[in-house]
């Protein structure tokens, strides 16, 4: 049998139930320890996905059954809390996002990851969903050009309040911009609100020379999310992380007529069980998994790192901070 | 804790892994035993999902710890025998279907029932998706009709042989011709073969009066799912399990126009996770796996058994028997 | 400047106004002559399309400014006396479907060009629609393989009556299956009667040995038509007459898996004008009065003619005149 | 018989051909006079829509049969030229958009109509597309609340240099901002370059508060518009003109299920020859030559007037002459 990575989990919540203990099962990972403060959910995951032990505590945990790495899904801090108490045990850590409740924290996981020279994985699951992969794919590919414009909407229900509405929604988008342009040189933005809910318009460059244009609102009744990125003369769209449609360069002089290679789509057969439409890879949570286990195992550094994770809550303490204005980023 | 049904697995295959054991985790359900001839895959199992125990044979299990239902999911003949030693141990039992090889074999199941007194579900998965729930309880509103028309479309990828085509793939939609309309009164087709694969145009009647066209083809690259319900100046469209649209009825005299009412539209909504996104609720797994659980534990049949199982595979028969031509069916 | 083809138009109502005139100024179409009983809608064609001279009755039309053809449009029986008057006096003639009340009607004509040697075309225009000619294309291309099924369903507002279904609306899709398919060697089917109105399953085997199957229903709200013509592993699809989707082939050994060449897809842009998302094209009016100016200045038959006007009353006569039934059919 | 407005027509070529002369036939208008300086088009024009009288000059025209207005289709400095010498001869006119070729002739215009009294109406038809008109219809309902975002996407194929792009193209969707969210008051953007072809991304605040994302390139193979207003907890998407999606306000406490009402949608049956699939309606030709038609017969100003041609190309000239930036708005 291949070797697995042995994993504690610190969180036994819905969130972890429904969507990082099913995506295990997809990455060669041994789950050996959970870890809640409510005994009846640890006790729950612990005999629903066959853990050997169950704590109350991060620290006994980590004094427990010997682990490789630790899995920590729950409020923002206990994100912090529980990244640093693993790296300072020389384990590697996946956390899910946000990673802290503010930039602050993100910095001190950062600084732990340092100096303990260990690797914390941030949870930007829609970095893996599997439509965005393939769309990056597209967007490098010879053909396309370089990317000049990266699109995205994303739209939701109403939030508590602002911050809320930034660390647990917006954060996600505005690391897809990282994700489709690289690093962002200056951004503007203007902020709306109407009966407490928030509407952002962001533009942004990126040292690439990529534009960027990103709407986030808690005005809509549903969550709605939409991106396309362009290249020279083709554009690649994603709607709602599911379906995919690449349009191809047509030739200059052929305006309005079409041919069957212009468009192709990719989408999900619906009607039959299988990888490609099973919604934790479709949305990214059986890739970011078998991403962390896999750099665990071969001992590299995820894609994804708390350094992108201090980057997006550095643009969301931007967000939460101005109402508007042009801001030069320095990295 | 509520209480929970005490289930032992049978088959710790791909298909159970993937669709079956997780959808245990939304249902009163606890995993005591499991039961595989391969012994890496019983033990992955078990561990993955906190079984107590793991057996080699079904005998054997059923002799282990106390048990109140058995699932089995494997080849169809396991499921004939499965289900008979279950029941004949005086448990319900859930089978994937097919529930046998054949016709006999679903027959001796329904015998063993009838005999025990016990039920055995059979694993219609569709009549549990989301949407072909919504789609029916659409159909059964006032509004709506009498159904006149029940159309089917299910095309797929080749498979080795017509049998094979029929039992795996066609029953579904043989099942789902009867979720929709009640029992078959006749029955019409026409069975076209290319390159050794098989398409099927068939028509009935219901004895409810309902009209049915179903197409089902092994000669498309892609599994398609099409299913429309008509009624009485109303129809409801559900495309490959996940989309329904549902025109609703307009005044005659208003041919040409169209307003906000008439169209509706049920769509998940995948930039989130949440249940009515999930594959395993739209595909139907969590439902029936809901259904038999909460059957069980209420000491009721379930809303599919054996006896759906049998009108099935009697349909099967008919269409691997028969070139061409039209039958009369007597339940 | 190019030859012209001097046409008279017979029927100067709103259809004509709204599809057929407009359509004229996309083929090399002199408008000389209108006749309508009613002084007013002439007159106000005669101006707003420029011709030259307007009539009360067909006789006078025919015995005025010399024409080279006429084009008629109106109630059925008037397509029938205009063909035949218009083809005693030496004119090919075009006539809007369906081209008489019944089939004697048809026959009528039929014998009027035998015996004048001159051609009438029948405005089947989806035959003309751009998916549709496009969709025969692929249909007709190496890699699709034999026809081995069509699929159609047509779904409309309440009708009058079944004779009125039949013959405005059914007509469409009864002459789509021989556009299709080619000569039909035997047809099934089931009626359905609910409230007045009327649904057809309709399954049929060509000469070619296609299968095919048909739904028209006249218990919907909307006018909705669905079209699928499946190959050996490949399928193409239009959606209401505009959007067309191809899925071609992959290889038996990549069922659960997708790139980017499986799916492609014909839309128009209807963000800028242009012929392609131009109803007239689209829905094959266009199309079809180019086809009979072109056809009848090189002297030669359209390619649909009266007798394929005669195949389609046949087939109507056969869905008005039987309940169900399996029929073969002889040319 | 209603009134008609007698109008002269200037400009005979492709464009005034396939869009706004079928479009009269919607309308009260009789076109008396037509001009050209190519006289095969413009006795073409004549013949094929019936005018009286057809002229090389524009004054010639304005000399001839009386005329009520005037409408001209050609270069855009045509547009300017005919429409003062319109205003000049007392007749209201109706230019295509661009209404000329920079803003100093847009303001010319707006002089001359000052000047004369006469009105100046601008080709604007997406304000009269089908979608749009109910798209902001929505908008203004009570249940929509106050519109915080509008979002516009319109990408195209790449245009001959950067000023074509902003006077033929980008101009429409400048346009819609102030058609959807009234005027603005500041607005910044970013320009992009590569190979020769340009992205904006730009965004605006209006006086009304609403935010507003636009983005526009010819870095795209095919045309391709997409327009989003959100209002408080209710959104409206329109998709290439053609398709409308109103997603309504759904209770705080239900974020995870859907129910029928969620969401509507509106999309033309190709199907059926009607208005409502009509290009000339879905594009807005047909409604603003009825809106022109009208306007003038009821003696009042059209709608859309050259104010809303200077504001666009006060907001062209901004994109033209600057990389990027952020600009305060002064009416």
């Amino acid at each position: 049998m291949a070797r697995e990575l042995r994993v504690g989990l610190i969180g036994c919540g819905q969130h972890a139930l429904m969507y990082l203990l099913p995506a295990l099962h997809y990455s060669p990972i041994h789950l050996v320890s959970v870890c809640d403060t409510n005994a009846e959910r640890r006790q729950r995951v612990k005999r629903q996905f066959g853990a050997e032990a169950d704590f109350e505590g991060i620290g006994a945990m980590l004094r427990g059954p010997q682990l490789d790495a630790v899995i920590a899904c729950g409020p923002p801090d206990l994100h912090r809390a529980a990244a640093i108490a693993a790296m300072d045990a020389g384990l590697n850590v996946f956390v899910e996002k946000p990673p802290a409740n503010d930039l602050a924290g993100a910095l001190q996981i950062a600084e732990a990851a340092r100096a303990n020279d260990r690797h914390c994985m941030v949870g930007f699951m829609k970095r893996f969903a599997l439509r965005y992969q393939q769309a990056r794919e597209i967007a490098q590919s010879r053909s396309f050009g370089k990317t000049t414009h990266v699109s995205i909407k994303y739209a939701h229900w109403n939030c508590p309040d602002l911050r809320w509405m930034l660390v647990f929604m917006t954060i996600h988008v505005v690391d897809l911009m990282r994700f489709f342009a690289g690093e962002l040189k200056r951004i503007t933005f203007e902020r709306g609100e109407a009966a407490g809910q928030y509407t952002f318009a962001i533009q942004a460059v990126a040292h690439s020379g990529t534009l960027l244009s990103l709407v986030t609102s808690s005005q809509e009744p549903r969550v709605k999310e939409h991106c396309e990125i362009t290249g020279e003369g083709e554009v690649v769209i994603v709607r709602n992380v599911i379906e995919l449609e690449y349009h191809r360069r047509v030739s200059p002089t052929r305006l309005f007529t079409s041919d069957l290679h212009d468009v192709q789509l990719l989408r999900p057969d619906f009607a039959i069980p299988n990888p490609e439409q099973n919604t934790l890879f479709l949305q990214g949570y059986a890739g970011e998994i078998q991403e962390f286990a896999n750099a665990c195992l071969e001992n590299r550094a995820p894609s994804v790192t708390i350094d992108d994770g201090v980057q997006a809550m550095r643009l969301v303490e931007l967000l939460a901070g101005n109402k508007s204005g042009t801001f030069e980023l320095t990295e």
